[in-house]
């Protein structure tokens, strides 16, 4: 039986959990927070199944938490999204994003992402025929040369994958960028997706540019989001995508046949809850805290602070104390310092190694506090 | 922008909801309890909540689910699976199905689905450029023609897909028809898939013949099980599948990009659950009370009861009655008569048309009551 994903191993997020665990480090690799939701939300999903809500929920989603998605959407990018046809309820945005691939993507189609990126682009392409075409992205500041990124168009680019706040860089892309990027694809029919499930970790006064701000942009766009990300419940496994009528229409015939739906309880008590913005608004100056007790503990390192404008992880610079290739450095770290965190070389085209490691700073001040301790004794 | 599933329409699940929530009808359409799950399980999901699984769980599932799944296994089918390898926890079993569909069909290559058949097999199939081979059982017993079923294997045939007990019919494989089966298998690298979501509810003392039981077939097979089904909990999405693991190994390479996980404090549940065989070992007595009560409130009706030896459906002939199509009729039926079911012409072969309708007998006994008053006016 020939593989179709030969070169697919264990993701780099799964090998260093296991290995954390094994060695009982402090685990800053995968991201999820090391703390709890909010109890009133336990107790929402409590409430929906003990009310019942325990059968199939419509194949999009729950009318009710489209509705509030789509009310968010608009207060807060300007752009109204139908809640009928243009939003859908997924697993996680993973599962999104997986699902617009499949639904758009065959044998031969292009499909640019720009690198470094999240490890789950490749594979949706590659699984459904198409050809990932890889656009490193500068290691200094992260940014695209939108030039280049206009040479690289061909008439078999079928689609565009973009992540901002960007995992794992923690850059964000600007209102320039967006533009940029909209002008690039006029009288093109190339579809986008925009990864934005770190929309609400986002720091020091910065904007977050939504695809769903650019109405050119946006009408061959699909704009991903995570529930996951933005109230602490990464196991929950829930997310969903936005975009107009006539690509969702694609995109729920794949749906409708990947996972029918997701949970029902779940998405009642998420509809009662985003309807209160404070919820999910506050998660900003939240963050920026973690990032900055983080950072500030660093301040003796040896390490190199970059950058960090959103998402929660901080890119640390280790070319001053060995010039060792990060996944072996990231290892030894484990083994030895008790610390886990993920290298960036496993997010980059062919490996290409900067010596630089990403720690997630979702955790508790305790545990930031420890990490930090660890990073200065190297 | 072409579409990859040009045929596909809403499901005929979708729409027969829609219908019967528009003109108010009793919905013995979509294969769902209109009860509630035990309590206790319920309790055990805000346990597991409360006691901090809201993060992430495994990419594979959680082992204490896994590891009771494997033992269930051994001790009814004794067949041993490896729960770290060989198991893994899936978005209900529809996701399990699409998943294993994308890790091995590819450009070109045959799949044999026995028609009628569930709706989800042949988009999955078409989505990844293979070719759905259809074999209609004859409608007298549906029955499968395993002479004509090695006829129609060809040097490009790569999966066989079986459903016993089987959606829509209610019959089941008998152990002839599983060693048919693995006989005429051997010496090829054919894959099949078991979808046995329904092997807890079967009746009259007959015996489910996974395809676990069967070592030379289980050794090539991928056999699929539904939570929803057994618990009553349909929306909560959870089910898993079990295959050898050298092909568990490419499966998980398409999963942990397509989803990632499930939701973990719902493991967690299931895992405790799941240990007393009572809350699973029950339902065959459960849902045989409500076929025979279903069935006797039709023993003056106009309706052809067909056997039903498992599932919780009940095919219904009615040319007795009329001549319309089975859509049509089935659509008349809601807005006539307030009565919601599924036509079968929707799961055959170029529709073909025997005047059948499926229903579900998932249903309080009242509303099993008030559905055969209404079937026996007809
Ligand atoms: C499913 S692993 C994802 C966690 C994550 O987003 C990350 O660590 O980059
Ligand atoms: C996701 S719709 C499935 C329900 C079902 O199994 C059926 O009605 O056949």
């Amino acid at each position: 039986i020939p593989s179709k994903l030969p070169e697919v191993k264990t993701t780099i997020f799964t090998r260093m959990g296991q290995l954390a665990h094994q060695y009982n480090a402090l685990n800053l690799s995968q991201g999820f927070p090391n703390f709890d939701p909010d109890p009133k939300l336990i107790k929402l999903v409590t409430k929906a199944m003990n009310a019942g809500y325990n059968q199939y929920a419509p194949m999009a989603g729950v009318l009710e938490l489209r509705e509030v998605i789509a009310q968010k959407i608009d207060t807060l990018y300007g752009q109204q999204y139908q809640p009928d046809s243009e939003i859908t309820i997924t697993i996680g945005a993973t599962q999104a994003i997986f699902t617009i691939i499949t639904a758009f993507i065959g044998h031969g189609d292009e499909v640019i992402v720009f690198k470094p990126a999240y490890d789950c682009y490749e594979p949706a392409i590659e699984v459904n025929g198409g050809i990932p075409i890889l656009i490193q992205m500068n290691n200094k500041d992260f940014k695209v040369d939108w030039a280049d990124f206009r040479s690289r168009l061909t008439n078999r680019t079928k689609m565009v994958i973009i992540n901002s706040p960007h995992n794992p860089s923690g850059t964000i892309f600007s209102d320039q960028d967006m533009l940029q990027l909209q002008q690039s694809l006029t009288k093109t029919n190339i579809i986008v997706i925009s990864d934005e499930v770190y929309e609400h970790i986002i720091f020091d006064g910065n904007a977050h540019h939504s695809a769903s701000k650019y109405p050119d942009l946006a009408s061959r766009t699909f704009v991903c989001g995570s529930f996951g990300k933005t109230f602490h419940i990464t196991g929950w496994k829930m997310g969903y995508c936005a975009g107009p009528a006539e690509l969702m229409h694609e995109f729920r015939k794949v749906h409708q046949y990947n996972v029918f739906s997701a949970d029902h309880a779940v998405q009642r008590a998420l509809a009662n809850y985003l309807k209160e913005p404070q919820h999910y608004l506050g998660l900003n100056q939240f963050y920026q805290e973690k990032r900055d007790l983080f950072q500030s503990g660093l301040s003796h390192s040896r390490l190199k602070i970059r950058p960090c404008m959103g998402t929660y992880f901080q890119l640390l610079d280790y070319s001053e104390i060995t010039q060792e290739q990060d996944e072996a450095y990231a290892e030894r770290l484990v083994r030895e310092k008790r610390i886990a965190c993920i290298p960036i070389s496993s997010f980059n085209t062919n490996g290409l190694d900067n010596h630089l490691l990403r720690f997630c700073f979702a955790k508790t001040n305790d545990t930031l506090k420890s990490a930090s301790d660890i990073l200065c004794s190297l």
